[in-house]
């Protein structure tokens, strides 16, 4: 473990360094203030820096975020002495060269997904992290939802007995009109389409709740193969990424299950849901009501709709009674608690960048699955 | 067209022979005696002839059910002058010989699905049927569902736009529990197993309401290998046909999806549920809630739960106003009704011989798949 | 009893005549027809005649629905001797002169909400048809749902333990539109308005699971105070009667509770919906979802969604299986059951002249504490 | 307004000064610390005082939660010229002598709900305030969601028609259980009971979206007169307080409605629930699902699910897309911006202590309406 100064109350001190200040960089700072109200920490946090390109949003986002520093050049950032965890939230193409840094550095690295933008990057990211020995996290936040520890625990603890299948979807809307502008979300360049930028987080929750997969099969497809440039515009950009994409799942436990990922459904905003059948119940979820398990036990017949309380870890740091409801936000505090608990070695493993290569090499046999049109073992890539 | 007798009043009269006496053949028989009552029909419904091997039995449930005579031999009930359509509700295996000898006696077959217990003799009975030229239709009841017609009208209109995506799934959990004895459903050569039980109704909507499949990927297991002989036995059955099954769809129209059928998932009774996506809208549907379809529109954004209502065909026969909601056995009642209309040349297009052998075709398509893991294109069988 | 003829088999031949061949006449026909299939009847029925006031129609649907004889004239067909059972679906304001008739010439008597226009009216009717000694019904048919019987199932056990509140609501949209023309049900001498004509309904089911109400304190108000005399018309008619009514009940059993009774809700169809909550666990149904229960224990915390199924009495008559739904019509059917019962001094209590009076009591009170403002003790009336 | 110092950036420096360091306290905290990272202020804050009576626990939330100063005297909080802010979430019943000594002050007060234990308090609070000059705001917390706004924006510009209904309740069961302990929230002394402690919530949102109440009806009653003292404990205490009251409203507008307050319905954790009912159409909410809203608009027909999202004033300044949830906690900084606008002269009315008294005002008149069992005039308190 890294040695740390010392606040004057005799804590460790832990210098914050946040790469990027969109939305993501914003939520990582929330998360990055609260964590200290919410719960009670080995440490001291401080909010050492914050790096962005444009130097005067730096300044102000630092002054607004509280900051101490801001700097317009990231490898500053990083070489900051006061900095001991890395925050990254840029666009997905520069996550290897800054975590890459960030690793050489000696530091924790706590990075948004996807890890990288491609599967080979995501390899070389793993091991460079594995040699120097950094504690590294990946910003699969939904797995930190206390009603998910919830279905975790009833999996783990086999009282859903042996699970034999696992159904699921995530469907957005955004790209459904067929006017919606390309972006740099329908490059592949930029781990784009809807088996990566959304299908990523189902394959997280799914390796989270189901373990390893074994073998799938799948078809994906391009619906709208160009859109206008921008809002509007007359001009056209092809597009080569999928539109959606669907797959059969293969279990190491022998569960069997199918997949889909889509940003055309109308009608969904955050349809991030899965149904877990066991031999003795099942548990359905659906992260767009985040706060909810749907459990059916052998012995009940149907569905209980379970609400989030405080009996689940996590949640009481927020709330005090069930039916309060966490929001977006508390999720990526809980990442960010779990973040810390992993650099003084406690709590549990979470999905670290071997984990993510995992999410990815498996997203990857999903693409090649479709492009081949047959079964892939994940050990093939 | 058969020529009938006449009525009195000068309509034709149509003599109904029923076969079997178990659930289906008292739902059938509900159904012929409410068509009447529910709709203004071109003929005159006769419940002429019952057949059960049981003579008791055949001679109570005719009195108790309202037909003229009963046979406990069916050869005799078919060539019974007085029928003119026969009904099959008989155990899975006796379909073949039944709708065989109907057939080739002239007379309209109504039988249960599923068609036949093999795909050889399924092709028989459609071959046979085009040859003899008599109606024929196959209990696919849920199809007759008045919102059912609302979801292919909206898909046929265009109003969904480009239909994409195609998400179903057939869950019941009457098997769930490993003590759940084996029953001739566990037998391949009954057309046993969740695919076939269970999986073929999805199949048949499928193709209600998207056309044809082009092919399909697919993945079966078994969980529970062996179960008790009858309840609470010590003696084990083993069981060889599939507890759950999933594929992938890819259909002519170019949309794709997934589809599971599973007898083991706990909390389900007749969760026999599609999402259908287009360019511009998304349905939903689940059995358990017959009267219900969720619709989003694209210039909606979210879910709206249509009701059934006098509006849709088939309905206002029933009930005055939406709300007030149709049962099961209505649907039966309509499938009658459309069976008669078809008898008339009248009435839309309904699940025949022919469509009950592409709903086969495509069930052992899928069955192949997943035996030899790989895509499998239907015109293979 | 009564007397009957019998039948070949030797069963009791029970002769049904039915007035009125408008929606609920159909209904009713539907039922008498279906109830010998569903049940094992202790006698044989006998669709003996039927009544409407046009003696065209009357013939024509008795040959529709399979009744021996068509009379134009109400009064012959109550006084025809192989009628039994006099069934009532006329308009409310001829319920009065038909049912004291029927009573009068000894026979049972089966009569559509609501038993009359007055409280004197109901009154005079339960005197007689006590003096008479004849049985009777009322259609209060949501009550004879399965899952109805589960609710008060639960209650009389004491499964909720002791009940300490009720909230109910009976809610539809069909009068919402003010360009809704005024019709019968917007004159109070034949029963109109949302208190009468959706809100009885409400307080059967109430009392049926409750028991009796011993104060009420109401509000009631007519939202759109004209109406187009006819669709598109412009000449307007004054309405006297609610278009919405609330209420407060005391049960006789120490519970409290809400009443709501509304026909200018937009989006409800038949939203008769009520929540009853004890101390050990809460209920609730809406008719809107007929197969459906939601069911706390306070073990468990939240809800479950109970489907109906063949455990509940009544259910299996239909559907072999929960999740097959019920509708509308096999409500009816069920009460056809209940009524036959009766007859037969078979089943459980049902709505007779004297409960419905009891009912229309509880409305009277109910339009008495909204007009004067106060509380209104159920026995001032 | 205040003079406030100013930061180095020229922006006044406005200091908070809270009181009390329970769940209520440690939200505060939180969102006092996120205000500015979800906001651009006109105001740089700085968590200036902590006050807690146990001295030690002052000085460790105060570290924990980044406050400059403990106190274990209020006083000394209050008058610490740092403190421009007071925030009071210490136990009921000294909200009065903190919040008017606040007053006196000249200082900025945010209280949490109830304003007092007693009418007669709230009213000096009131006039207190209005006479020093003050800007007041109290915690009714759950009308600063996004999705309230929208509710009262389509209320206020028409969308709905005329308001013809409300129906409201609020109904938890963490006193479900008779073995649930005496507590403060049994005390008429500390403003308990399920009218006081929930009911007055839904008062506060009735008026929020509906305007003033003018005339009441209403039943309440102890279910279980005595309780342990403490879990498990064979002392008995008794209890006067309500466990549950029933209400009739009637609103200035013309609008009527229904009201329920429990603390004893199973399955409820927060169904602070509403449905409203206009001639155009019907909106319900529940705050078990605080991110949703049910609307149904005339020409729809039927409900639809509306996902909070970015465009409803508020959201975006958490999450970037619908779907993605606001926590309750998020609620306390949206009430806490509002504050500080309030500060500024900026933004919408808010519930200051005249809108707290308004609503205890509402509370009184039902439960003098309860206890006398008569329509009370909200004027006649």
């Amino acid at each position: 473990m890294r040695q740390f100064s010392r606040s004057a109350a005799g804590l460790p001190q832990l210098g914050i360094g946040l790469i990027g200040t969109g939305f993501m960089g914003r939520a990582h700072a929330m998360a990055f203030r609260n964590v200290s109200a919410a719960f009670a920490l080995p440490v001291q946090l401080r909010l050492a820096a914050l790096a962005d390109a444009d130097a005067a949003r730096a300044t102000r986002c630092a002054s607004d975020w509280g900051f101490d520093h801001a700097h317009s050049d990231w490898q500053q950032l990083i070489s900051d002495p006061e900095v001991d965890i890395i925050a990254i939230t840029t666009p997905n193409h520069l996550h290897y060269p800054m975590a890459m840094a960030a690793v050489e550095a000696g530091k924790t690295v706590y990075c948004e997904k996807p890890l990288a933008v491609s599967l080979a990057q995501a390899d070389d990211m793993r091991n460079a992290a594995k040699k120097a020995g950094v504690v590294t996290r990946v910003g699969y936040n939904y797995q930190h939802n206390p009603i998910i520890g919830l279905a975790r625990q009833m999996i783990e603890s086999g009282e859903l007995g042996q699970i034999v299948s696992f159904q699921g979807e995530f469907s957005e809307d955004f790209m459904a009109d067929p006017a919606s502008p390309w972006s740099w979300r329908c490059e592949e360049a930029h781990a784009g389409g809807a088996l990566a930028d959304l299908g990523s987080h189902l394959l997280a929750l799914a390796r989270h709740l189901m373990g390893d997969v074994e073998a799938v099969c799948a078809d994906a497809n391009t619906v709208h193969p160009q859109r206008p440039a921008t809002v509007g515009s007359r001009e056209k950009r092809f597009i080569a990424v999928d539109d959606q994409t669907h797959a059969l799942l293969r279990f190491a436990s022998g569960a069997r299950g199918t997949f889909s990922s889509s940003w055309l459904k109308h009608g969904y905003k955050n349809h991030l849901a899965f149904e877990i059948s066991g031999t003795r119940g099942t548990i359905a979820f659906d992260q767009e009501r985040l706060n909810e398990l749907r459990v059916c036990r052998a012995d009940q017949g149907s569905f209980q709709r379970v609400l989030a309380g405080p009996a689940l870890p996590g949640y009481a740091a927020f709330c005090p009674a069930p039916g309060h409801q966490l929001g977006y936000n508390e999720l990526k505090t809980l990442e960010v608690h779990a973040l810390i608990q992993a650099v003084f070695n406690q709590g549990k493993d979470g999905p670290d960048f071997e984990e993510a290569w995992q999410v990815e090499r498996l997203a990857a046999a999903i693409r090649m699955a479709a492009r081949e049109q047959r079964w892939v073992r994940i050990t093939e890539l």
